[in-house]
């Protein structure tokens, strides 16, 4: 059965490539290092998956986060499931600082005046990907088009 | 070295015991179940504990989740792990209900006007989570007073 990721995700993201189990996405506010993981699965909610899958979801957030801690120098990881808009199943990974607009509040819900990318600043963070995890684990071509 | 729960926290939630490796809190608001745990740990960053210890936090998450979904009857499992105001590592997993005052909203940062629970609620609450795992996976009892 194909999987397509959530329309609403993909309009307020970019695709970034995919790790074994989840896609990458990459939130369209560029202040914000804003990752969200895509898991390929039917299901809703982490805490019912079958046990392996929710092991390699939990081994891509945490592998992700310290991607991202590093990578972007942030003050702090936000982590969040909660999917009470968007149902299809999707795990935030947010560095924040405490210099960003919405510090200390959360940015789920927050008024953000959206600010996307430029491409090349895409690429460069999807080359990032792949130099900290190589290909084996990051993969930047994915057909979900 | 003493751990203590921070004093933010144990203000605002009842302790309610305790897994292997996290305590366990419920926040005093009694319409949506709101519980946290609380590592046993001076790290902040969920990605950056050892990895068996990430392991352990993971599984206390998940186990609490599927209590919380069966026993509360929610809609919707909402896990967080933020940490921008109080630092002390602590992990989120709240029960939603379509029809709760915040709903598709998250909760943190929300206004709520907090309604504490009634003692015995708090009681059977704690002899639910006992007759749910066993005393060997969750302890009532607890001294970090």
């Amino acid at each position: 059965m194909a999987f397509d990721i959530d329309p609403v995700l993909r309009k307020d993201c970019h695709l970034l490539g995919r790790f074994r189990y989840a896609y990458l996405l990459l939130y369209r506010h560029r202040p914000i290092p804003w990752f969200i993981l895509v898991p390929e699965t039917s299901e809703t909610e982490v805490v019912e998956l079958p046990h392996d899958d929710q092991l390699e979801l939990f081994h891509e957030t945490s592998i992700l986060g310290k991607f991202v801690k590093v990578t972007f120098r942030v003050d702090k990881i936000n982590l969040g499931a909660i999917g009470n808009v968007v149902r299809q199943m999707h795990v935030h990974v947010i560095g924040r600082y405490e210099s960003d607009e919405c510090w200390p509040g959360v940015v789920w819900g927050a008024p953000l005046v959206r600010e996307d990318y430029f491409v090349d600043e895409v690429e460069r963070i999807r080359q990032q990907l792949v130099d900290w995890f190589g290909r084996e684990v990051f993969t930047p071509e994915v057909d979900n088009a």
